[in-house]
């Protein structure tokens, strides 16, 4: 399966599981290649909104570029919802990561598996 | 063009318009075909949500089945956002349309280019 079927599929389990927890939940067309800064789901309910960009990875840390990262937050300060980042390492839940629990790096912004256990929410908490 | 690309042209025509007005403006990914009930459309500001079902047609009359409402009300309502029809008639602007301001058929729903210069809202006015 290709990387971008991959990110796809994990994007639907995502959609799924909001779902099946009574929340509205949609994929965001060409998210990645618009022009305008977009998340890749949108999920909500009548009280919260959240704006996700969500990864699958194979290694144990996850990198984003600084671009990455002020896109996520200018789209979810326009639009009103809460910016997060879903990751999905081998063998591990999906952890929700808030922007400031990423830790900095050089050229942009990092998530390892030890900080998304340690500060990441599971879904259950974060539906709550 | 085939008749999808122009339904995403048309999309594509509103984003801009959202976007150029500060609203953050995105196309829901596989509106048509997903399982869940989802519009084409889902654009915001930190007060107002739209959930948009965006319609181009040659013909003076264009036809909703009740599922088609159905769909856009129950997503509208579990996310937390106003329903809306956008419905871009031949040589007329882009009318918003009430979804209580569409005429009942025995099928469904119709918006005609009558109903919609007279009850439709024009875009600088539903972005007030």
């Amino acid at each position: 399966m290709s990387t971008k079927s991959k990110g796809i599929n994990a994007e639907r389990e995502l959609i799924h599981k909001f779902w099946s927890k009574k929340w509205a939940a949609i994929r965001v067309a060409g998210s990645g290649s618009s022009s305008f800064p977009s998340p890749d789901l949108l999920v909500g309910n009548k009280i919260r909104k959240m704006a996700i960009e969500c990864k699958v990875t194979k290694e144990d840390k996850k990198y984003f570029s600084e671009g990455d990262i002020e896109k996520l937050k200018t789209f979810s300060e326009l639009f009103g919802a809460e910016p997060w980042i879903a990751v999905k390492f081998n063998k591990e839940p999906w952890f929700f990561i808030n922007l400031e629990d990423l830790e900095k790096t050089p050229q942009g912004f990092m998530v390892s598996i030890t900080i998304a256990r340690n500060r990441g929410l599971l879904f259950e908490e974060i539906i709550i």
